[in-house]
């Protein structure tokens, strides 16, 4: 799978979301037999006044809808940012088979807390591939808080 | 707030997912000034055919479009059953004030561990009371699970 593909797919979807003044976030999910891209999204918390609308809930969302799949198993998901930990677990509960974020989130990540959980109580963990095309997912969520200011 | 009205209401709810066979798990979110129930819902994860989507998700989705807000600061949740990480991890994000559940759920129960990454990251945490009229909600789901034995 071409994973620097995907993630720079993923930056496009993040600009959506700057362009509409949002946390520049943005995901691809990719068919894992086929490798074409299924879903895309951005994070559009403020235009859709939802706290709890991450892209990863909206892209789950739109590809169980577009697959009629409960879970989703053959896919992969790419994140600029490294998932929330209701995202993260979120990710696990749809089955996603691996995940590749961007820019790592000192903050507010989950993916250590959850694979911390996930390990302890045997509950599904998708292949977790971090810091992919880091710097220029960092640069552009940098980029955004600096003009905030 | 009359704690035990709200729970029973939210197995109401429960008792609606067991009408479609589907796991009983139910809730109410009720606006903490007028005391009157806002949203309610109950777990369709599989008539949706969508992982994710656990009643909170839904709920919480429904009362920031009803409100027309982004935060749910002056609300509680009654869920009957103990969230899962994801699910704690939504309600902290979108700041309900407090959170009351029935049931524990010892496999996938997410609130100890919430509460312990909040603790150490500093974010929001809801006032949490647990095991409120746990044995309806227990036998509730108990006898559901023991019929698709």
């Amino acid at each position: 799978m071409n994973v620097d593909y995907f993630m720079n797919e993923a930056i496009v979807e993040a600009n959506k979301a700057l362009a509409f003044n949002e946390i520049p976030v943005g995901a691809v999910i990719v068919d894992n037999n086929t490798e074409k891209i299924i879903s895309r999204n951005y994070n559009q918390m403020n235009r859709l006044n939802n706290a709890i609308r991450h892209c990863e809930i909206d892209i789950i969302f739109d590809t169980c809808k577009k697959l009629n799949q409960k879970y989703l198993e053959d896919t992969t998901i790419f994140v600029t940012l490294e998932p929330c930990s209701m995202c993260a677990s979120a990710i696990s509960k749809a089955h996603i088979h691996s995940l590749y974020y961007g820019a790592f989130d000192e903050k507010n990540g989950g993916i250590e807390n959850i694979r911390i959980t996930f390990e302890r109580k045997n509950i599904f963990t998708p292949n977790i591939y971090g810091g992919i095309m880091e710097d220029k997912c960092k640069k552009l969520l940098k980029n955004f808080f600096k003009s905030m200011r």
